[in-house]
């Protein structure tokens, strides 16, 4: 069995390596020299949309699958092999304002939002939905690129040119208490699964730590997953969908979905009896799911900009390191640490003492 | 960090799979034309006591290891990196004489056993022993390869013949109650970890399945911990130690050692917090060793010849397949799977399903 995956960052990195005991050979189309997932597998260097390439790839592939959104969909529309998840997921994952209403259309509650296309559109949607807000491209932001958040209409301004005057949507500011990611898995043969809610926590738009299972009350899980269920059923999806919401006591809002892999699932590596990378393998391949229960109490720690030294985060109980083996810069994911633990409390304690690691690789152990 | 791993079959991949993660890298020296482990890292094919190729990968590396114990001590001894397990470990396993020996003076007792060098010599170990008894090659025996099982004076005489009259020793039949394996590591630092108990069932020589934890008391489970400690420190040890022991109503006897990852502890990939492939690489590099307490239960079945349908084993719940990616042949290791479960009970039983597999597999779905 052979999976095509479009990038060569460290999801498909992971992917690959959830490939290898199964026998399953992956091949990567990434634009850049000696990408991350290189360590995984063969490497195409080209653009993601190389005609070219793709068809070359499409070609050896059971399968062509892909580890980030902004994938051209007119670039894999029309590949002889079957691409997954499918185009449409990717039309509305890339689109802020298609994604919206995609969540509306199928009874999933968002914040509330309005298309910015225009100055004119900014000054109404501010006086409509109040501020704080967040004006937000329509497209490519990740990750907290292509937004700011506006606290007064000056600002908003600002941010509206700072972002180039494209298509923007601007959207409420919702006072979560915490925000959850629901992961999910649908197969080519319609068997879905999903694992338990997630608890993330981010900082400057870039997820810093999360925990799993989050304590949650089983309704809770329940309307997450049907959420979830809703969402791959509309999009007629097989993979891996990951759905960030945000929890206002007890009500869930659907903040933004990701067609593919997700940074709130890398726990599951250790932490679940199958990963997201196996099932989302599992999925585009039309073989069996995988057991989607925790295997123990996780939490998992990014190691952002610099890397503390292995030995400080090995001597953390329960800790498992990935690097992956990328150069240091300023902000950029150089890898993960899943810290297992009995319960939750043990995975807290484990956490903190990682994220002190962290810090002080940081900041200098003063 | 670089690790240089002589021998290119399974566990060197697993080895390999486990360093990648870390950012560890890894270099095989196999004599073999694309063995199983060059999926996992560059291999130098030449032979295993090749001087050039010996001291090229010392060169690179920061620590030599070996993945299977027949390694010859004298191409290993003098190179310019530290090799582990140290050489006296490799000499005490590859002569069962010395091994039995060896375990005899560290205290741990073992199956009464003879010397066998001479025709003569034979008749008198019968005479001693008794019968059953077993005659087995001093050096190269693995997987049921290289021994014979004695009924009589005659079968004893042609099992030395079909033997070659090579150095033999023959040790009695221990009735035992079941066969265990006592997982253990020592890092560089002195540091020591034992995972628990693991129940085996060999056929024909070669182990089908295994199962963990044992259900042992736990003083039992301090005595096999007792027993990898005397053989780790009188060695001075360094990475996963694997030792056979019987149970024979609770007394438990040596059987045999192996100074490597062993295939009774592959189950640790999911079933534990730390495997034995990533604790082997903490310790021989010096790191804090990883937590070697149970994720969950876990039983693991051998792909033995040949590999069943890729669906029917994932369709097991809790089942994680390990191929190897080597062409079938009778009795050959072509792969294992790893079954998850919240206890043993439902351990045995998604085992069980996953044997019917392998049987309908192999004699065909009557």
């Amino acid at each position: 069995m052979k999976v095509a995956i479009i990038g060569g960052g460290q999801l498909g990195r992971m992917l690959g390596e959830a490939a290898h005991p199964l026998g399953v050979e992956v091949r990567f189309l990434d634009p850049g020299h000696a990408p991350c997932a290189a360590t995984a597998g063969p490497v195409t260097q080209a653009a993601f949309d190389d005609p070219a390439a793709l068809a070359e790839l499409a070609a050896w592939a059971d399968v062509v699958t892909y580890e980030f959104e902004n994938v051209p969909v007119h670039a894999v529309s029309g590949l002889a092999t079957p691409v997954y998840p499918p185009p449409q997921a990717l039309e509305a994952a890339q689109d802020r304002l298609r994604e919206k209403r995609f969540f509306q259309d199928a009874g999933v509650p968002v914040a509330p939002f309005a298309p910015v296309s225009t100055a004119e559109e900014l000054s109404a949607a501010i006086l409509t939905l109040g501020l704080p807000a967040i004006l937000k491209t329509r497209r490519m932001g990740y990750d907290g690129k292509g937004q700011f958040v506006v606290n007064d209409a000056e600002q908003g301004r600002g941010a509206w040119r700072a972002l180039g005057e494209v298509p923007c949507i601007l959207e409420a500011v919702v006072p979560f208490d915490r925000e959850l990611s629901i992961l999910s898995a649908r197969s080519a043969t319609g068997e879905v699964r999903c694992w338990p809610l997630v608890v993330n926590r981010h900082a400057g738009g870039i997820l810093q730590w999360s925990e799993a299972p989050a304590e949650v009350s089983p309704e809770l899980q329940q309307r997450a997953e049907d959420t979830a269920r809703r969402a791959l059923e509309a999009l007629d999806y097989v993979g891996v969908l990951a759905i960030e919401l945000f929890d206002l006591a007890g009500h869930l809002y659907a903040n933004e979905m990701a067609p593919r892999v997700h940074n709130s699932g890398h726990w599951s590596i250790e932490g679940s009896i199958t990963s997201q990378f196996e099932n989302h393998l599992r999925a585009v391949l039309g073989l069996p799911l995988g057991d989607t229960a925790m295997a123990s109490a996780a939490g998992m720690l990014n190691l952002l900009g610099t890397e503390p030294p292995l030995a400080e985060l090995l001597a953390v109980p329960g800790a498992r390191v990935h690097r992956y083996g990328k150069s240091p810069r300023p902000g950029r994911k150089l890898g993960h640490v899943t810290v297992l633990g009995r319960d939750l409390p043990e995975v807290r304690a484990r956490l903190g003492a990682l994220r002190r690691v962290m810090h002080d690789a940081t900041h200098g152990d003063p």
